[in-house]
């Protein structure tokens, strides 16, 4: 299948919610989809086998990080992202507008871009459009992001509105530039919580004509109501024909929202970086693995569940490889993260499938974490 | 096979070298072996499954650890020490002597043991013949140690001397303390550089009877003429049916060498902890992947290595790994250096079927790191 085709395989009745499969030039992304995030060439603490075996069709690499260690030049000569990295499937690369945003110390944006200094040694960068694009070409990623402003909440209309301006000219620019073979290129909607500002990002971005469509600049610390707000003002203007993307999103809740909603990709870090501080997610809810109570619990992390953490560990163990700082735990703890967002999205195409999905989200909704985040002893 | 049963293959011809098979309750071990250190009740960074694969079939725990975190009550009641950590093969485990005397603030040695804090928090444990062997008991080992004074070096004779005989009282008593089943126990020869003292502590332990013997108190700081002499002092004097263990040992040329001269079994934290130092071991010797040196290198951690650190992945990749401080670059060393301990001992297993162990040796010796420790560009 040519890159870029995204077929839409069955549409929940009564819901936004659709099946759908995008195809890339490393093979097929079967949607909804959750893609982990391999923010320095590797989903942490995961080698490439072991996600593969976990079903994942794709991950994320972050281009702010990967440009400042090891820096581009590296990557592209030991042959891309992909073989530096020893992943064959797709890889997504965001653009690093977020990151220059919020974890650099910013100096001055201009048209061109930002200029920054980086977190790690307070070098100066700049990342704009045309190098943000050229950084992802030459990676070689499957899906490269636009460079775009994301706005902070809360934000006064004013600043969104320049930054929305911002992020379309910029999106003009980068839908101008060089790809790598078969690349496929997502526009971002920004517009904070103003519906206007989001129609006028969607508009204008479709005018540009994208592969996909991202949404950013949502659940930046807003009350949830305007999380499902600003999904809806973003995907009512989006063409159902191509696919949609939440930008680092990725509670349980959230996603079986927005899949509603007709979004069809997420990423987060949060089944990784939540496993290195001992938090287990389970279909009821997550659970602090590493606290004094499982000290002598012989359950495996999630009862019923069939990861390679479960079927030969227990709570007892893990709790004690956390306690006393030892990687193993953070490797089980990571892998049945995984395989929990894997099977939740699995869970959720099933229920697409099967007709169900309208049923399947009331149901969760109502039941995920309520009083239960944290399994008890006679659970 | 009975536990204990030790059989001798081949002896090599002109050398002390034998191959060996050693049984335990939970399965056969052969020899030489080398036994990575699970202190923690987890060869660092590694799932029992790698372990397996790798094809290690004894690992080693260690007592003091244990014992404080998480407690032998906890082992105990998740089923012994095999079930808590998913390994199904041979467990040595150590009798928490060598650290009570090096790692913890020693308070008191009395006829009944050692009175002392633990590194940890401080507080106070008590470790001494039956109470190492009631644990070591309780865990479930293969095969217990005995609790032993192992003595620094330098080290006055006045003092090895007490030492010996301390160590000797306690073999006493814990050759009499109760096992579990199939568990076999191992004495511990001392006698720092003496050579008579190690005489004196070999047949002090042959009368006791032991189901193998180890070799304490060698590489402590000596330099090398004398650990090959404190080698050879404990070996002369030790029963040619019964596997003999060099503890703590475990540098290549230590190893050759001491098969050389009669030794079975190895264990040491080397392939682990310089894995997470940045450092792999090849044929030729060590290197630091760490080094900016190998930023753009291409080629696998070892050249014509066939583990699946060397088949994926790139100096390049492992570096960057461990420059920016991911796990997956600690996961990919220790992989990588297991196996190349394990092959290592397949080697001169090898070797010794053939009948060509003592020319191997000479060999190994010759070449190994000999101003190769680190593979240049051009190797």
């Amino acid at each position: 299948m040519t890159p870029g085709t995204f077929e839409i395989l069955q549409q929940a009745p009564g819901a936004g919610a659709r099946l759908g499969r995008l195809w890339t030039a490393h093979g097929p992304v079967d949607t909804p989809v959750f893609m982990p995030v391999g923010t320095q060439a590797t989903v942490k603490a995961m080698t490439p086998a072991e996600m593969e075996d976990l079903g994942f069709q794709i991950v994320l690499g972050n281009t702010y990080h990967l440009n400042i260690r090891p820096g581009v030049d590296i990557i592209e000569e030991q042959g891309g992202l992909h073989r530096f990295m020893g992943w064959e499937r797709a890889i997504l690369t965001d653009s690093g507008g977020y990151q220059v945003f919020s974890l650099a110390r910013l100096n001055r944006i201009t048209a061109d871009g930002v200029i920054f200094q980086s977190h790690v040694d307070g070098a100066t960068h700049v990342l704009g459009p045309e190098s943000a694009m050229a950084i992802q070409r030459r990676l070689g990623s499957d899906i490269a992001m636009v460079f775009d402003e994301c706005a902070p909440y809360p934000c006064d209309r004013k600043y969104a509105c320049q930054a929305v301006e911002r992020t379309l000219a910029w999106a003009a620019l980068c839908a101008r530039q060089p790809r790598a073979a078969g690349q496929l290129v997502f526009g971002i909607v920004q517009g904070s919580v103003y519906a206007d500002l989001r129609e006028r990002c969607a508009r204008g971005l479709i005018e540009l004509g994208f592969d996909g469509y991202a949404i950013g600049g949502v659940s930046v610390g807003e009350p949830h109501a305007l999380i499902l707000q600003g999904i809806e003002d973003s995907v009512r203007h989006l063409p159902a024909d191509r696919p949609r993307y939440l930008m680092g999103v990725g509670s349980h809740q959230h996603m079986v929202e927005a899949v509603a909603r007709g979004v069809d990709m997420f990423d987060c870090v949060m089944p990784t970086r939540l496993a290195r501080h001992g938090t287990a997610f389970t279909r009821a809810g997550k659970y602090p693995v590493k606290a004094a109570l499982y000290a002598r619990d012989p359950r495996p992390i999630e009862e019923g569940c069939g990861c390679y953490a479960c079927r030969h560990f227990s709570r007892a163990y893990v709790r004690h490889l956390m306690n006393v700082g030892e990687i193993l735990g953070i490797r089980l703890l990571s892998i049945h993260n995984l395989f929990r967002y894997e099977a939740f999205v699995q869970e959720m195409r099933g229920a697409i499938r099967a007709g169900g999905f309208a049923e399947y989200a009331k149901g969760f909704v109502e039941q995920y974490g309520n009083g239960r985040d944290q399994p008890g002893r006679d659970e």
